[in-house]
């Protein structure tokens, strides 16, 4: 049963009483000390994976934690059977709520190994599906390790000889015979299918920026000084690290515009419809969407629609439209603007995870998630690292959305630059304050051309079988309009199907 | 069946298509225009209720606000079954995630009135019962009030005669025969009752600053047109008053110190314990405490410890003692420093609701919504008008809790002014960084005998049967950290019995 990955944690590490206690209270003073100095900086969040076999330690050395540090600046997270608000959402939505915001430390008890890996050894799940879980699970980390995070993840393991020993003992003496369970032995007889699995799934999840890190959990003191020690040299590692800009190395392999056609180029901008049209269309079309989520099977979904599109393309009066047909009590629209302070102090994709909708629901996304592909691209909010990397970490979020039985509908709204310039003007003369025009758009259109060559990069490498998106030709609001209201209905028509 | 409340409800209303379409194109800029303007200043956030009898047009109503104003700055509540995350908190927890932010626009549709009614609609409650809960309302809405959330309540009315004409009308046709249902029918056998008791609880929380504002349902021009004046009246009339100071014409009524004696120096702080005693006591106490909270009947409740204290009193010292006991997965730590931005666009009491602990679990504050008469008081952040309520306030939220089975225990750690001057001069000696003195901490020593003042209102406020204050003589960390302790233990015991 000589396996690679566990081999180093069946040699019988021990430390002596003596050792340990010349050598704790310094690590412990360092490691409050750490703590404070990331508590001051504010620079990453901390994110501790607690797991491994029962008995080895891990409800220990959890609490050991919380007594060498500061308790009031951790969180540990033993999450339960996800509750309805949670299982309305996918997967890891219960994850992204629990996740330490920078300068603070999470330790997960239970996390996002937990369950893929133990459905695997109850046998409610097969080997591909487990592989595609823990492809998931290193999309995720690599996620968080690129916005920033400092993630140790602890395997704490026994050997099989080990984990008979401890049951044996702790069932030989009356003061703890209680400890042991029934299940403490059915778990016993599948020791080596869950080792088995829980090698493999090591395996696949020990990557440059989160490895694994497996403790030998028997001896107390020892684990205690190896974890600990593994934590104070991650954290002071990464705090004392000379502060620059990441390093720009490399252009990304963009393809450069060598003609003048695009996939907004393409779109025919002159395409209209007359009011009378538009009239009965809009009845039609709103007649119909209405009736699509009334549908008692539109309970089983949720729908996000996401509006982008040029300053004055009309996204407004579309959502409008849209909301028109709807109930107010089934959804919410999301306007997003700058991100809040505590928004800030997670990873980017954080603020949308809140707002996704519960079954039945819908959740209307006026800008959104692409704002990191879009304006932050353009202004140089986002390095070239971060946008780039974007693409792949948004469509992974919607692969999940729609997993769930969510459909994920994305409109671009497009208008001519003389199409705009004349709303601007237009808006400069009504009375209506929401059409304000302020310095800004008048600022962002002397970037026509940067915002134009991003939308054309967004499409392509966001624009996926399973979410993709609707380019809408804006210059006349009748046409758009019915567009959205069309492409929303044929969407949730054929996931009611 | 005359009643006042609904007699002008019962006038039959009606306006006519002209006049409608005369005003209505007016009225629905000038609300979209206060919306804006609501938005732009952040001042306060406006709460409408839209309560009332089946088929009055509250869903219409809803449905017509979205439409008139702009949908993406209005977040609609229709508030299903309570989830179990909901139910494992007080019952207002719901409300209060759902309150909005200043600048926006909350609608209710399922408020905090739905469920007290029907209750006793069914009898499934008291009269008793529902006087209580409306008392509850009254200082809920008094709280959001006073906090500067303008409240609408709508109550949609339908005489009982008008009840039936809709629901014949209804059954007529082939086309909405679908809309009714034998609950329609069931419902409205209760239509006395219904109305019975829905007058008793307007009447009961008909209060100067959240009225009802009774609606005839049954002219769906007469009812737009009532409901959109009345909003537009309340938020224009709010945001043109002058901006100026609260004029803080009275002083509040405090008994002014004429002697030396208070409780706080009724303390005897020269109470100590020494370290042999100490540490046997601590064994015995953290034992006490890791039982009680183990106890199965321990998931059936929760706590809240609460610790306020001079600085350098020994607060985290006396909380890690009692996390040494527990389990890391079983509390959360909350240490209260400034609130956050969307933290201060909500009532002050919304940052401590969101942190409440669910079943089985130990939420433990370090620094609390006392601040709002401690520090806040001292330091004049909170004006005197908002600390005087602060203390009813504060009452009323707790009394929530315990109602709920949450065991509410609150220390206040005292010093002398001399021991504190020798810990900070001994903490300006330590490496440990978590003890670094601040200019502030220098600052707020000037102002001991303003605290001291501070501290005896609030314990002789707020020390109340359900929710006491334990006052903790902190000279001698050994002795204040084992009161803590066996404080804490003896409640959890008795709410366990």
């Amino acid at each position: 049963m000589g396996s690679a990955m566990f081999e180093s944690a069946e040699l019988g590490h021990t430390i002596d009483k003596e050792r340990y206690e010349a050598e704790e209270p310094a690590l412990r003073e360092a490691l409050l000390n750490a703590q404070y100095d990331l508590l001051e900086k504010k620079g990453f969040p901390v994110i501790i994976l607690i797991s491994g076999v029962d008995g080895a330690g891990k409800g220990e050395t959890v609490n050991l934690l919380h007594e060498w540090m500061d308790p009031r600046h951790i969180e540990t997270h033993a999450l339960d059977a996800p509750s309805q608000e949670e299982t309305d959402r996918p997967a890891f939505y219960r994850f992204w709520r629990a996740l330490p915001p920078k300068g603070k430390i999470g330790i997960f008890f239970t996390s996002w190994y937990t369950e893929p890996i133990l459905s695997r050894v109850h046998r409610q799940t097969s080997n591909a599906d487990l592989d595609q879980r823990m492809e998931q699970i290193r999309l995720f980390e690599r996620m968080l390790a690129s916005e920033g995070a400092l993630i140790l993840k602890f395997w704490f393991h026994l050997s099989k000889r080990q984990q008979k020993d401890r049951l044996e003992k702790l069932e030989a003496k009356a003061r703890t015979r209680w400890r042991v369970t029934d299940q403490d032995w059915r778990h016993f007889k599948l020791y080596d299918r869950f080792r088995r699995i829980s090698e493999r799934s090591l395996r696949e999840t020990s990557t440059a920026e989160a490895p694994w890190i497996v403790v030998e959990g028997a001896d107390a003191r020892y684990r205690s000084l190896a974890v600990g020690r593994a934590i104070l040299g991650a954290v002071r590692g990464r705090l004392d690290e000379p502060v620059e800009k990441p390093t720009e190395s490399h252009t990304a392999p963009f393809l450069p515009p060598v003609d003048n056609v695009n996939v907004l180029r393409r779109l025919d901008l002159a395409q209209s419809m007359d009011k009378e049209t538009y009239e009965q269309a809009l009845d039609k079309h709103q007649g119909e969407l209405s009736r699509l989520t009334r549908n008692p099977r539109f309970r089983d979904i949720s729908v996000i629609a996401v509006f982008e599109g040029s300053d004055a393309a009309g996204k407004g009066g579309a959502i409008r439209r849209v909301t028109g047909a709807l109930d107010a009590r089934q959804y919410h629209i999301f306007p997003i603007a700058a991100p809040t302070e505590e928004e800030r102090a997670q990873p980017y994709l954080w603020r949308f995870w809140r707002h996704l909708p519960r079954r039945g629901k819908l959740a209307i996304f006026d800008r959104s998630w692409y704002g990191r592909v879009l304006v932050e691209r353009v202004e140089g909010f986002a390095s070239e690292s971060a946008f780039m990397r974007a693409y792949a970490e948004i469509n992974d979020f919607e692969e999940q959305l729609v997993r769930h039985r969510i459909v994920v509908v994305k409109f671009w709204l497009q208008i001519s630059e003389e199409e705009q310039l004349k709303r601007f003007k237009e808006r400069e003369q009504t009375s209506f304050k929401r059409f304000k025009i302020t310095a800004d758009d008048w600022r962002n259109r002397e970037k026509w051309a940067a915002y134009e060559l991003a939308v054309c990069d967004m499409v392509d490498r966001t624009s996926t079988e399973i979410a993709p998106w609707t380019l809408v030709e804006a210059n006349d609001k009748h046409f758009a309009r019915i567009k959205v209201l069309r492409t929303l209905s044929e969407r949730i028509e054929s996931a009611l199907r």
